[in-house]
């Protein structure tokens, strides 16, 4: 799967704030992040190193209209394994349709391959496995949630 | 719940190497780590602030017993918001049935709430999840992986 014609796979930057937030209002609550919070956030995710793979896809205009992180975690098991987790996946409403959604989840993959992760994983509803399925994931295991 | 008389609850040190590790065998393949790649692992984990909370139970003879760790990972959604991933919980067969697994999950969950997390999130397979709904966590997804 390929991206459209001047579309283009990179890395969140400060200046994508408001663009950003707005697409990842499509999967949940995001609140008011001021342009000061967020970069104090980008600068986070910038600065530990190894670690986050905040990424998104840009229209023929630049404008953001995908997000996806992957978040890498180092453990002991499997020979001091990697294990890369994808997360925050949404593409704009008006977008949907055009495979970004698969393209995002085959790029934050191969990141994951490249950092020398044994597997990655993710957490998705019922609705969702079968999309999930034709990116090359299979269920492994139940999500499960305490909130505060 | 509480720990049995003269069972702590700590962060794992450089030194618990290999009690560390034969616990987690319980849980999967662990390989052969030698001591210094164990503390270039604990070190990295003690590197990055807030992000790790690899955390061991130890009985009345300071013998690790059980394992988990908490990974907070900061996000944009829910207004900055943080995740806490409860991650390699195990308990050593002989140590089973004394509820050590609860006051594990107990202790994580009580970190994550103390560093701001909104909620606390951890795969498991089918079987456990009678156990982490005693620890109060219900089911909320379904997890899938793709392997390397
Ligand atoms: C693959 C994927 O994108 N999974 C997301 C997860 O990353 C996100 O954190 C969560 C937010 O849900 P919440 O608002 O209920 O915490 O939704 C989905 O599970
Ligand atoms: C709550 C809990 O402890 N879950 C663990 C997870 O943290 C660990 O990473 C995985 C290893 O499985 P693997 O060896 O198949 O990767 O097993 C379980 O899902």
């Amino acid at each position: 799967m390929e991206l459209p014609e001047g579309y283009n796979f990179r890395r969140v930057k400060v200046t994508d704030h408001n663009e950003y937030l707005d697409v990842l209002r499509v999967l949940t609550t995001v609140g008011e992040i001021n342009e000061a919070q967020f970069k104090e956030l980008v600068d986070h995710w910038n600065s530990v190193e190894g670690i986050y793979y905040p990424q998104v896809i840009t229209d023929t205009q630049g404008k953001v209209v995908a997000t996806g992180c992957l978040v890498v975690e180092r453990k002991a098991i499997h020979q001091c394994g990697k294990v890369g987790h994808i997360e925050d996946i949404a593409v704009c409403k008006l977008q949907q349709g055009k495979g970004l959604g698969l393209v995002l989840i085959q790029g934050l993959t191969a990141i994951a391959e490249k950092e020398g992760c044994y597997k990655v994983i993710l957490d998705c509803s019922d609705h969702n496995v079968g999309f999930y399925n034709k990116c090359g994931y299979t269920h492994s295991g139940c999500e499960m949630v305490k909130r505060f």
